[in-house]
């Protein structure tokens, strides 16, 4: 017997908490999560890992220095490995992420925001 | 300035051909790939690399030796690394797939349905 899908928009139900991903599965060594984001993350970067946005419900930006991206629903961006970002929504917006399962949240940056554990939902 | 954001509605109006996957973006080494589903593939599997299905629209069944999973819309699942798996669509499904860059679409299994290359849309 094999496990069942995960459904994102029962997982999402359960996310009440902004800035805290949840992961929803595991491939190789990445991890696919879920989080809500409202008001502005922290300016951080991940020196060796890209990491992958993609809008499930909602609209943000992904602030970035030498330009800003802004994403709706059902659109997707991989900021790159280096490239410092701090993701900002002026209202709830739904995210599904991946990155490496060893990637820290804000690169080091220390901020109240940064979630402690790698939490599964 | 930064590159724009994937908008995956857009690109999949741009699919016409069934089980030819077209890259949209890359995270590290692993390829985030666009397929629309229709009838059945092939049995296969990946030896070193588990596969990530998450349905953008429609629904699918992913077959396996030890029982069938069934996907919906919003719906993910990964096969694991050397479990033998055959998609199957009864009606058009668009699917949003995560695998390693040199992952074979048939594990090396001879097939019409095999895409030779790995092209971007």
């Amino acid at each position: 017997m094999n496990e069942q899908p995960a459904n994102l928009t029962q997982k999402l139900e359960l996310i009440v908490e902004h800035w805290r991903p949840r992961v929803v599965a595991q491939v190789d060594d990445y991890y696919v999560k879920l989080v809500k984001f409202q008001g502005e993350f922290v300016w951080h970067e991940h020196d060796e890992q890209d990491e992958l946005f993609l809008v499930l419900d909602g609209e943000f930006t992904i602030k970035m220095r030498d330009g800003d991206v802004h994403l709706g629903k059902g659109e997707l961006f991989v900021v790159p490995r280096g490239v410092e970002h701090c993701p900002a929504a002026a209202e709830e917006a739904s995210v599904l992420l991946l990155e490496r399962r060893d990637t820290d949240q804000t690169g080091g940056v220390e901020s109240a925001l940064r979630a402690e554990s790698q939490e599964w939902i």
